[in-house]
């Protein structure tokens, strides 16, 4: 049972070859994470300020349809793996006509800021992602 | 007696219009100004690390041509205007065919960065900058 | 009677002084004139299938406060004077305190794409602007 | 023997973690790999008006150290796998102390733009990829 969020495509996110510039959908991929967590009860910047982040470790992207200008895209996530510092998700891009646009894995950190140092997750915030997967 | 800056044109500028998209010419017009102090001798990660930083108060900024992908720029810097606290920049920005495509007055403000409360701008800077102009 | 579309602060807006970045503030009113156009009833890759797109001729942008990573803004959009060709608009960009973050007066022409020639704007979408101005 | 290219991190980079924001590096990666195509006498601009680009259709990234604020890194560019139609790049990120900072392998596929189907990379491409490899 994945979390879904919805994003629009605007100039922005388009490249010359007409459709979303490839680096973009690392930014939909993130937003949704974002909204994932806060659908939780985690606000980034609250954890910020106890200086503690999420930071990508590692993306594995398949781009298997070109997302294009205006398209209304719902961006997935799901938990695949909690360890005690790092969770790994699975996250999907579909279109408003239902084709998987991309699929990605990616791995964050979580990390004390200022140290960049892994940290284990809050475990608050472990316990609602159990929850939640 | 402006100061120049290249910049190549990559597929992240441009957007499915085909040419670059027009909030990424303030990324250029950026960089330039970086450039600009950097060629002064300044570095603003060690800026940063004062807490001081320059803020864009002010942009205006004229569209004439379209820049397209693989265009090979020429951003340039003049000081037009220094107080106390900040600098008005003229810029531009020239394609490699001598075209202005853009032009643009920037407005800076030096920062205490945690506070967000305009300061004398360094006086080391300020000389440097009155050299320059 | 303005127009109003929410946008929230994600990681990508943000830069190392940890505010928005200046040039983003663009993207923000691009997103918000989109939509205030799709409320009119108008869909710009539509648009864009005729060669007919809407280019950003002059921004004037004061940055008065910054917006910080994760803020909810409201981006208004107001039409100021529409031309045959042509449409200033005024623009606001207020934080979930109700403070005024950037305020921005932007000009966008009607252009034949494929020729980057100003064309009249088409009738049905005047008619709707004055309707919604 | 690997292409190099010079990347300096500007603001628009970076995110309010302080380092440059973890979709950036897919920009940085294909800068390098648009230069390393200039290098070999390939313009993109060009290829884009014979309908045919190169696409991402898959990238594996690893975030090693994160990159900051005004950073001089060089981005490596160089073919691990040649087929008819994709091109696999190994590309790496090292900082200016020589530290690895980020590793990827980005596949790309030679499409016809209009149509969005894979077609086999141009012959004079595939002879200079091969000599450069």
């Amino acid at each position: 049972m994945a979390f879904n969020f919805p994003v629009r495509v605007y100039y922005e996110d388009t490249d010359a070859g007409g459709v979303v510039y490839h680096g973009n959908y690392l930014n939909f991929y993130e937003r949704a994470r974002t909204e994932f967590l806060r659908s939780l009860g985690f606000e980034q910047d609250v954890l910020l300020e106890s200086d503690t982040a999420f930071v990508v470790r590692r993306c594995e992207i398949d781009y298997l349809i070109a997302a294009k200008f205006n398209d209304y895209l719902t961006v997935t996530v799901a938990v695949k793996q909690l360890k005690r510092a790092s969770i790994a998700f699975h996250q999907q891009i579909i279109d408003q006509n239902g084709n998987l646009i991309s699929e990605a894995t990616v791995i964050v950190v979580c990390v004390n800021l200022s140290k960049m140092k892994p940290i284990a997750i809050p475990e608050n915030i472990t316990k609602e992602l159990l929850r939640a997967s």
